[in-house]
C-alpha cells in the first residue's frame, strides 16, 4: 500500500514523482486508492457517531489532507469526508450551508503544480496547497475541524543517525530498510517513529479546534511478526537486491548501497495506540486493523503497470540517493528482475495491515 | 510598472513566468518591487488608522495577497502588512502574540512550485497557496482579515469580444491595446473593467471579516490622458510595432496580430472610486494617487535587464497567442528593436500613475 508515498523533514524531503506523466505519481497510485476505498465506509461512520456539529459552529469547515502527493486520491478522501460532514450537517442544520475549506499540505517540494492542475473540474470547495512537513505545525491554533492522513505516517521524518553510522551497534549496512530482525537496528527505528509520532500528535492537537477529529491511514504489521516476513518487506528485499547487484556490477558505489535505508516504520497497532496513549493530548475514539482485504482491495495491477507504480513511489528516493545518472538503468534493472523473479506483491508472506485511528480533541 | 504581471478569468489566464532562471518573474520583478517600496509607508500607516483591532479578536490572524505570482514581491508585500499589523497590536493587546495565516492567490497555471521553493528561509508564518481567478469567490465567508493586491487588477478577466470581432464596431485590429484614442474600444475595454471590478469587490466583500481591510495598488493614467500618451503606451506600442515588422516578414500570421489584445485597462483614480461606490459593498477609507515618484523609485534596470524583464512579464501571454515556435525570435527581434530605438521606459510620455485604494467591510 505504501509502495507510493512520501514524508519527512526538512533534512529528508521525500516526495513522489511529480507531473502527469506516464510514470508520475498522478498516474500511478492505484494502490493507494484501494485504500481510500477500503476505508470509505469507516470514515462515513466515524465521522457520522464521532462528530459533534453543534460544538463546531463555524462558518466555514476546514479539512487538511496531511501527506497529499500530486492527487487524485487525496481528492476522493476529502469528497469522502465532505459527503459524510455534509450529511450530518443535514440531519443537525438543515436550513444552512456550509462552506468547506480544504487544505492539501505536503513537502514544499511536492508537485504543488500538478495537483492544483488536476483538481475535478467545477470542484465547488474552496482549496489551498500547504507546502511543509507535518512534522511541525502547519495551522494557526484551532482551525481545523477535520485532519485526515492515508499512507504517510510511515514515512519517517529521517533516517535515524545510528543506522548510517558504520561504528554504531544499530549499523544498517546489510539491508535497505529496517528488517526487524536486528534488534539495535528495530530500535533506533521505533525511536525515530516514537518521536516523529509525538511531534506530529503535538502540532495537530494545537490545530483542531475542540472537538475536532483526525483520521490517520497507516500502513503496520501484525503483532510478533518483523516486516521482512511481510508483503511489504519481501518488496524491499527484491528493490535492494536490485541496488546490491548493480554495485556488484560496478554500477554504484557499495559505500553509497551502505548507507541507504528507507525512513519507514511500520508499527503495530498496539505499539500505534501505546504511543498515542502516552502523548495523551488527542482521545482515541477508535482503532483498527485490517488485513487480507488490505491486499485484495485494490485490483493488483498487470506487472508493467507494477514497476510504473514503484517508479513512481521511489524514483525520487533513489535519485536523491545516488544521483540522476542510474535511475534509469535502475528501474529498468529492477523491472527485468521483477519480470525474471515473477515477483507477485503479497505472494508467500504474512498479509501487512492497514491500521486505521479516530482521534478526536476534547 | 506593470511591465511583468498577470491576471485573468478561467478562460484567459495569464501568468508570468515560472521557475527561477535567468529569464523568470521571480528574478526579473525588481521594478514592481518599486511599487512595494514605494507603498510601505502609505500601508503601514493605513493599517495603524484604519484597522480596528478589538473588532477583529480571532486567534488567527489571515492575510491575503491576490495576483501573488511567484515572489519575492509578495513576500515583501505581506512582511510589511505583518509588521504593521503586529505594532498596532502590540499597542492594543500587548500580553498575546498574533499568528498569522498568508494565503498566496494566482491562478492554478501559476508557478506554485517555485513560490513555495523561495519562500524566505525560517519564515514563521503559516502559508499556503490558493489557486484559481480572483474574479470569484476563493475563500470562505469572512475569514479574511486584510486582503492585498499590487499590480494585478489593471489585468482583465478576458479581452473583451468585440474587439476581436472584424464586424463590430469596436474592431481594434491597428493596436494589441487599448490606446484610448478609439471611443468604441476604449468602451468595451471600460465596460469590461466596470464587470470584472465588480466581481472583485463582491468577492472580497463576502470574504473579509467585518471591520476587514483590503489594500488595492494599481496602475493607472491621469485625468484627460490617454493611455497610448503614457509611458506604458510608448512601450506597448514598441511590443506591438515588433509583431507588426515580423508578420511584415512572413514570420506571423497578419490575422493573428490582428486578433491579439492585451487584456489590460488602466482606469484614472476617478474612475475607480466611482465603480466602487457604485458597488458600495465596500468603504472607500482612501483613495489616492502617485505619479512621478513611482518611475523613479525602482532605479530603472539597465537595457538588458530591461529585455529580461519585458520576457519575464509577456512571455506567457505572447506564447500562447502565437504558439511556441515563434518565441525566442520575437523577444530576440523585441531585443535589438529596443537597442536600435533607443527606447527608455518614460521618455517622452506621460507618467502613468499608482492608484493605491484603501478598503473596509463594514
Amino acid at each position: 500500500m505504501e509502495l507510493a508515498y512520501e514524508e519527512t523533514t526538512t533534512s529528508q524531503s521525500i516526495t513522489m514523482k511529480g507531473g502527469d506523466g506516464p510514470l508520475s505519481y498522478a498516474k500511478n497510485s492505484s494502490l493507494q486508492k484501494g485504500v481510500v476505498d477500503a476505508t470509505k465506509e469507516m470514515m462515513i461512520h466515524a465521522i457520522a457517531d464521532k462528530l459533534d456539529m453543534e460544538k463546531l459552529c463555524s462558518e466555514a469547515f476546514r479539512i487538511a489532507d496531511f501527506g497529499c502527493s500530486t492527487g487524485p486520491n487525496t481528492f476522493f478522501s476529502m469528497q469522502n469526508i465532505i459527503q459524510a460532514v455534509e450529511q450530518k450537517h443535514r440531519q443537525t442544520n438543515p436550513e444552512t450551508a456550509l462552506e468547506f475549506q480544504l487544505f492539501f499540505n505536503d513537502h514544499s517540494s511536492n508537485d504543488f503544480n500538478t495537483l492544483f492542475k488536476s483538481l475535478p473540474p467545477s470542484w465547488p470547495h474552496f482549496i489551498a496547497g500547504v507546502p511543509g512537513s507535518f512534522y511541525g505545525r502547519l495551522f494557526p491554533k484551532s482551525s481545523i475541524h477535520i485532519g485526515h492522513s492515508a499512507n504517510a505516517l510511515q514515512w519517517l521524518s529521517k533516517v535515524p543517525n545510528q543506522v548510517v553510522d558504520c561504528g554504531s551497534s544499530a549499523y544498517n549496512s546489510g539491508s535497505i530498510y529496517c528488517t526487524g530482525t536486528e534488534s539495535e537496528v528495530a530500535k533506533a527505528f521505533a525511536s525515530q517513529f516514537e518521536n516523529d509520532m509525538e511531534t506530529f500528535l503535538n502540532a495537530r492537537a494545537e490545530e483542531l479546534v475542540n472537538g475536532g477529529l483526525i483520521v490517520i491511514l497507516m500502513g503496520g504489521i501484525p503483532d510478533g511478526i518483523s516486516l521482512s516476513q511481510t508483503a511489504i518487506g519481501k518488496f524491499y528485499d527484491l528493490l535492494g537486491s536490485c541496488l546490491v547487484d548493480l554495485t556488484n556490477k560496478g554500477l554504484i558505489d557499495e559505500e553509497k548501497v551502505k548507507s541507504f535505508n528507507l525512513p519507514l516504520h511500520f508499527p503495530t497497532a498496539k505499539e500505534l495506540k501505546a504511543l498515542i496513549e502516552r502523548n495523551g493530548r488527542l482521545c482515541i475514539e477508535s482503532i483498527d486493523e485490517m488485513t487480507g482485504q488490505v491486499k485484495r482491495v485494490p485490483a493488483l495491477p498487470s506487472t508493467e503497470n507494477y514497476i510504473s507504480l514503484v517508479r513512481a513511489g521511489f524514483e525520487v528516493l533513489i535519485k536523491k540517493h545516488f544521483g540522476n545518472e542510474m535511475v534509469d538503468e535502475f528501474f529498468t534493472y529492477y523491472g527485468q528482475k521483477h519480470l525474471e523473479s515473477s515477483f507477485v506483491f503479497g505472494e508467500n508472506a504474512v498479509d501487512n495491515t492497514l491500521i486505521s485511528v479516530i482521534l478526536k480533541r476534547i
